[in-house]
């Protein structure tokens, strides 16, 4: 917990997201990309949102459209367009005209998605007192990064990038991940003193540590524990791992709370899952957007879910599609349930293999067991969807709502054509395709007599 | 393989398992928790069964009523209550009143389901020829545990906590597993001189080794080889990883035994798979309870199989889910087949996607293919179940069965209501539904005419 | 690149393939146990061609008549029964009849199925120059395997085996992989001089080293980067093993053309995987012979997609079964859809849940979306296929074919009873079973009027 900072020390931050990201061989923006079902750059602005920074910058470049529109539901978001791209220092300097002569500021990227805020607040803390921020990692193999170079004190004296270090500074295995925060009127200075005198012709916001030690300003260095927290994001193999990185900590952060997970390797979590008591998940379930799980819930092999509530102690067969539905308590679904939505089971529910429910509400006990379709459908309570049952809710060009009341049964392979009511404890008979609202307590069948041909032969297999 | 014990050695089996597992976060008392589909306990009592045991006694405290329960298809199961809980060695102390005078005495653990039968077997030898023989571990990272002290000749002069090693005792990677066997009489006299002297106030079963040392008893160490083996489960992750641990056994028993699996790493066996030879195994799939898959059955990917036998040659497509049902050979099962209990079909039998037999049998080399339900039917020989049939085995209050007789086919949509008899050789057409007995060797039809409304013109969309 | 081998230098290829593959525990030689969907040896076939051999020899033993039967397509391919198998110098010279006096011989194994030829090219060069080449591993564990003895200058002086291997020897980690390849003639000779004065009383094809040296005719040796590229399959788990090998290096290779796996540990790929620009794939999903995404196309969790060709931006829901089918552009596939061979769907069409389609055509943005079979079908386009329909093809005998015109639309639950024309703009009325031509633009029902069975009284639940 932080106080909130006072308006000289007012947090702003910018996240550098201009890049193009050649190596994903992708037309969609690199920051763009989706990590656990949320673009990468959504993931830095989540972090940014539990800084609680007064003001956002996000630098785009490449698909600057297409990355402001992601975000439009983000209005508090700022914008500055880097054109044409000239380093990093440089796209902080296009940031600049959008923060104010006061505070500090951090500089993220959107291509680094999980530099988590605990780590970054000691660095707004250490800005706040005057000084460079740098966020630094210790590497198992640190080839090719820039190394910080401390003295004996632990006083960061600068960086020396890796083709420029000697065999004792590649020894060091502290890496600067280019994630820092300064004081902004420092900051400004900086950047324009900045020289593009090398091999690229770049602007490197890196090299605002020299300046900072020249200028005697203190460098301050904080350590990431874990090094998938300030990995970036260059190639699809990085974005994979990072996924995986992502789902086995929402498979631990479960675990920790109590949910059994048949195998924590085997399990996607792309939104928020909530779980209660005694909750079990099997292998290879996909969740999306918000899920919850009441105490006591079974998640069968192979569902995938997405924006659902699943009652306490009810039961999901394998190879479920669950999609915009609630489902009450005790129910059973699946397997090779499909819920479309917007569908809210009651109570008892019992939901069969291949069939499919969509934009309807079934009332306590009610059944579908079998090869049924119900669309746009208000079923009752304790009533009997037969097997293969339509409802036929289409026209052709329009949907209508369909009414079944409670205790209604329908037989097997009927079809109700909607609009349509069936009254409470009606039947439908097998076969029957219904036009007209179904009287409540009786047998209503639309059949045609069988008859049988003796004469007739069954048709010969042609060579 | 060892001989009979004699009365005077006979083995003695104690189980502690009255621990609450507070950090399971869970309503099920912790050694009900299911590791393979199978309580803890349950694996633990599996191996005293393995080992003979003359006796064994639980210890319950948390959930003991249920955890009783759980076992009550073991009547010579003995329980005892501890009631409160002040540790190992008072757990063991309920059991005594059980357990004879003489013969030995195998201490284990509810938690700790893996410990195989094969290491156990030394120190029940060394507890018989008087010794207190220790069960202990290597660990790469003993830390936290307590070591194994011995002499120079390797004789175990005692355990030293974690907490009170000296750096030197700390080295040693040895450690105690808490599993121990001694002479029954020694164990009773040793229980009752341990003190609840400690920062806990629990009387620790380990203490007894000081005893033992202290009365001149040898005690005796030996080693499992895997870790695994005597791991404990405190909490969800440790759950799931003995969850993978035992389904990386279960792989590698099947891959030996000559079994292609397409994924190792992705194969769930909850109760026992048997294969004949030449088996193959897609990735993803999941077996429950007895499951036999005789010689050249081949199961596709995300098949879902809970007792279940499978014929030679048999092949089951993707995306089944086989419960209660035996297969004969040659058969064709899916994609999206269900079967459900109590099914069997005969060789050469085809079911089809999104077909569903229940309660049912089908003759050699008959068919339902797509689209079908056939629930508590006798279906012959070379039988052809038209695509969207229903058998309608329910009349809204009870279930009736429905015969068809050999080389029958129902046509398209056709539905067959319960009770009712297709003849041999029948041909049902395409969307009748028949109620009453349809004669062998004819077709049988319930269709209306179609009529064509030429004026009629079809709804149009609504804004 | 090389250049083609001048006649006298020409390069020919014995692959050893007479094992029977005893720790297999298969009735199938092992060669042919499929690896990626390919028989082993195929694997090593695929590198002979691309290694443009002038010829390839394969030896056979067990299972000969199968082994030559499996690679039937390739009649360019000879054979030589190696009958009884007495080693590995044994088998290749029941290959050399078939060989020309001139020339180089490379020597591969069909049980290991990775060697590639990138590492395989610099032997046969070395034997081109008039050395015998030998295909070397560094092992992190080279217990067992024969070592690669070196002069100072880094010569091949010879192999000696891990049992006969001095302290000093054993600590090299360079080992044989047996793969070498040297001038046909010297391979003649000193084939003819082995010996099997060993325990196994076989003539070792490594023993030619120690003849070469022998002869003063240079070693040289040519070490693979990854170890798995040398792997044998001699045991079940082996074969998982490489399995896992060959399908991480198809998601790589997938990643590095820029598509998103959402797992690559969970992808499987037996066959070619042809991929557009940004193409996602998400968990679990397995591609079988020539499958080709195009641009933009999704594939959800647990498809298995066999043969098929997927069209720019189109989805693939969950639970897809997709066989021999092409689709085109913004389709939308499922969940739980299957197709069957030979389907093709045009631009925009939509394929529900329950929905089977097979050897039909579908036109532009017709839709099937619930329960329905649509067999030997040719649809226009902006057709719906009512919920349930059934296209029903097969009179008990033959297959025909049904044609539906654009625009028409079929209700639910009808049956369309082949052969049999639905014309342009026709409406089928729900429930209605039509076995005759349906003239266009016009509702045709066949349908039963409903009659009300006021009396009528449920059953009830009998106890």
């Amino acid at each position: 917990m932080t106080t909130a900072p006072t308006s000289s020390s007012a947090l702003h931050v910018v996240v550098l997201a201009a890049g193009k990201g050649t190596r994903m061989r992708s037309d969609l923006p690199k920051v763009l990309q989706p990590l656990a079902g949320k673009p990468l750059l959504g993931h830095v602005l989540d972090t940014v949102h539990q800084l609680a920074a007064e003001r956002a910058v996000v630098v785009t470049g490449f698909g600057a459209q297409r990355v402001q529109d992601a975000f439009a539901d983000q209005p508090q978001l700022r914008f500055a367009l880097q054109e044409p791209q000239l380093g990093t220092g440089h796209a902080v300097q296009q940031a600049l005209p959008q923060l104010p002569d006061e505070g500090v500021c951090l500089v993220l990227y959107g291509d680094v998605p999980l530099a988590p805020a605990a780590s970054l607040l000691p660095l707004v803390a250490q800005a706040q007192g005057g000084a460079l921020a740098l966020l630094t990692v210790e590497l198992e193999d640190p080839t090719g990064y820039g190394r910080i170079l401390r003295d004996t004190d632990g006083a960061v004296l600068g960086i020396v990038e890796h083709k420029d270090a000697t065999p004792e500074q590649r020894a060091v295995r502290e890496c600067n991940t280019g994630i820092l925060c300064a004081p902004i009127a420092h900051l400004r200075r900086w950047l324009g003193e900045l020289r593009n005198d090398n091999a690229q012709g770049e602007y490197y916001l890196t090299d605002i540590v020299a300046l900072a030690v020249a200028d005697g300003v203190p460098v301050r260095a904080a350590t990431v524990a874990d090094a998938d927290d300030v990995l970036g994001v260059n190639d699809r193999s990085q974005l994979a791992h990072l996924e995986r990185v992502v789902q086995g900590r929402a498979a631990r952060r479960l675990l920790d709370a109590g949910v059994t997970l048949a195998d924590p390797a085997r399990l996607d979590v792309r939104g928020a899952l909530h779980c209660g008591r005694d909750v079990f998940i099997d292998v290879g379930c996909v969740f999306e957007g918000e899920v919850h799980l009441a105490d006591g819930a079974r998640v069968g092999p192979y569902a995938v879910l997405r924006n659902v509530r699943v009652g306490a102690g009810t039961v999901i067969h394998p190879f479920c599609h669950l999609d915009g539905a609630s489902i009450g308590a005790g129910a059973l679904i699946g397997p090779f349930a499909r819920l479309r939505p917007t569908t809210a089971l009651a109570d008892g529910v019992h939901i069969g293999n291949f069939v499919e429910v969509k934009n309807g509400t079934m009332g306590n006990d009610s059944k579908a067991n079998h090869l049924s379709y119900v669309g746009d459908a208000s079923v009752g309570a304790r009533v009997n969807i037969g097997a293969g049952t339509i409802v036929a809710n289409y026209d052709g060009a329009n949907k209508h709502r369909t009414v079944i009341e409670d205790d209604a049964h329908t037989g097997s392979n009927s079809v109700l054509v909607a609009p349509i009511t069936v009254g409470a404890g009606a039947t439908v008979g097998a076969g029957s395709t219904v036009t007209k609202a179904v009287p409540a307590g009786a047998l209503t069948v639309a059949r045609a007599r069988a008859v049988t041909l003796e004469g007739w032969t069954r048709p010969v297999k042609k060579k």
